[in-house]
């Protein structure tokens, strides 16, 4: 429902946030942050370049009971931010530089959960090993997802190690440094009102139990992930880290952007009963322009600028997120406030919107050009991957999600 | 390390415990535990059949400090524990009937990764859908494992209802309640000391991230596992339940039933080296008994004693515990205190120790019959299954795991 916070008149008195933020007051993302000299977390909410703290602690140094609490709450928080940071300046105490801050996770996850809806990504992912079948059967039926792992769930900047692991090769696996390093660009979702075990969420229900959206990089080792998949699914493959944007881009803020369900291809089969909702195909998907740029150590040494290696859109998610809810519930499961959800890499249909380098490079047979004069296959050490989203209409101020950045180091 | 806390002539002032008990004083194992009329978790000690609560209250109502603590005070609280549950009664106060309290899943999960170590069962369950080829060629490679559903893991003795989900039908996909729910015995193993993300765990230190053991009843829904298991894994086929006893059985009682890692068949590759360690070689099996025992309303109705559907060992590992954590943490993955391993069904090579309905009826095609007169293919509402676990060597007392039991409800 639009209202006045969605007003594309309203100005901040931060006047960094009325420019080409990220974070304009029609935003307002909730995070975690720890200010210069601070020790405990505290929440903040993002606005230009500057966070504002929240007055109230959280509790436990999450914002577990922020996503907890559910819509009413998180709109009237909304509501009175929008008022503050337009109007008065008595919260200016409580401004921070945000280049000074240090973000974190936001949450305690507890479970993360990767969805594989980019039907663009698992077509052609697909094709590299299924060429005259690329779709399973149940593509198309099932919102399929895996259990991901949530302890190394890590902020955007932090650095992580190249895995090592297994690989297949002639003469049996070997151990070593993985040699296909990959990213991939998905959506994140939090969770927020959970459900009882045994009890699951109608999709007519399930937006009420979605607090927010993020930027997610499932970092993953082809070659290591090649070898162990299968029967059981990606494991170590993924495991080693997923980098998120720290903060959290709440329904509301997105409501200007909703548009239908995308209609499925004609032909498709319709979804069963308990995945079809009028209103979230009339209002499910998302008009999010989302971004993969590259930063190599040749580039950086150049001085050049960051390589774009995929341009897509979360409107090219085949299920809505509500869809997921409603089946990742449907068998019982409960979900708690502070999971984690990834959508699967979500790369647009034609070759600059695909989302991994897997399907970019098409298996590592057609490197990618740098303007450094270096290829890329796969991630090379020192290599950092930043992905964008930013959601623009007509009549409304553009909002951005932050940056999600994450590098390999050896 | 054998000490005194193992002498088989040692004996408690609690009775109970010196019969035929899951928990003499050789066994110690802790867990967390309300008494009547009680309201915040209790961290306690079974002996016999009573529970002796522990002076300090655990921090957050979980054991996760006492996990992360390791191996030097745990072993320390075994000594003091052994001696007070010898020698004196003035803890005596501190002794509460087990029958009159409520167990509760011990610590905080913050990730579930299950294995599928048993080989019997990997071969048994290949040749259902793979007869020429039952064992893929990763098997004897990797101990292949997946990220389960921390949210959904239930104490002993809690219900859970038959999960709803897609199944494949020759007309497309149906939505509706399961129809071949399984259960699977496997051993549970808790982690204590974590590692930081990057910095993997060497096999010969595996061992210390291991603070102990549990059953782990793996509930099975085969007919949406089949229908949504590929590409990803295993999902909403077994997110809905799953159970397991919420006695911490230590290393250090288990030190008597260790064996050696069971020699690999004549022609079966050797382990990578990041898999092989001598120690481990030797000491890294167990010799414990594992059954499952089935309740049906009909057996119940007739006065008749459970049925016993699977007789196994957890000897019939083809990948030890230590490996299993040297691999999980070998791309870097961090392990936390309070993560749970599940080991995958332990099934024996032959019938009677077919861990899973799907191996003992052949994918539902031979019915078990039971002395009530009924049959069963899989499970049906109101059925319980009971896993135990017992330890027995010559020489030594026998300890218990005490009992993982579970009903499903329509």
């Amino acid at each position: 429902m639009l209202d006045a916070t969605h007003d594309p008149a309203r100005r901040s008195w931060v006047e960094s946030a009325n420019g080409h933020s990220d974070f304009p007051i029609q935003n307002l993302p909730l995070g975690l942050f720890t200010p210069p000299g601070g020790h405990a977390p505290r929440a903040g909410v993002a606005i230009g370049d500057a966070i504002l703290e929240l007055e109230d602690a959280p509790p436990d140094g999450t914002l577990n009971a922020w996503l907890a609490a559910g819509e009413a709450p998180r709109r009237a928080l909304r509501e009175r931010l929008s008022a503050e940071l337009t109007i008065g300046a008595s919260t200016r105490a409580r401004l921070h530089p945000a280049a000074d801050c240090r973000m974190h996770v936001p949450a305690r996850i507890g479970d993360y959960t990767d969805f594989y809806v980019g039907i663009h990504h698992a077509t052609a992912v697909g094709k590299l090993f299924r060429p005259d079948n690329p779709l399973l059967p149940n593509y198309k039926h099932v919102p399929i997802g895996y259990h991901g792992r949530a302890s190394s769930i890590i902020p955007s900047g932090t650095d992580f190690r190249r895995p090592r692991g297994q690989m297949a090769r002639n003469g049996g696996p070997v151990f070593g440094p993985c040699e296909k390093l990959d990213y991939e660009l998905e959506l994140g979702i939090w969770i927020g009102p959970g459900n009882e075990q045994g009890a699951p969420i109608p999709l007519a229900e399930a937006a009420r139990h979605i607090a927010g959206f993020c930027l997610l990089n499932d970092w993953s080792a082809r070659d290591i992930q090649a070898w162990e998949y299968q029967p059981l699914g990606p494991f170590l493959g993924k495991s080693f880290a997923t980098s998120i944007s720290p903060w959290i881009i709440t329904p509301e803020a997105l409501v200007p952007f909703r548009i239908a369900a995308p209609p499925r291809p004609e032909g498709d089969p319709a979804p069963l009963p308990y995945l079809t909702d009028a209103t979230d195909q009339a209002e499910g998907g998302f008009d999010i322009a989302l971004e993969a740029w590259l930063v190599t150590p040749g580039l950086t040494a150049q001085g050049l600028p960051p390589h774009r290696i995929a341009d897509s859109n979360a409107r090219h998610m085949y299920w809505t997120v509500a869809q997921m809810v409603a089946h990742h519930s449907s068998n019982g499961c409960n979900l708690n406030p502070g999971d984690l959800f990834g959508s699967g890499t979500i790369s647009g249909p034609e070759r600059d919107g695909y989302a991994s380098l897997l399907e970019a490079t098409q298996g590592g047979t057609q490197p990618l050009r740098l303007a450094s004069g270096e290829e890329r296959r796969f991630l090379e050490d020192g290599d950092e991957v930043i992905l964008r989203a930013q959601a623009r209409r007509e009549g409304f101020v553009t909002i951005g999600f932050g940056e999600c950045r994450g590098r390999v180091i050896g």
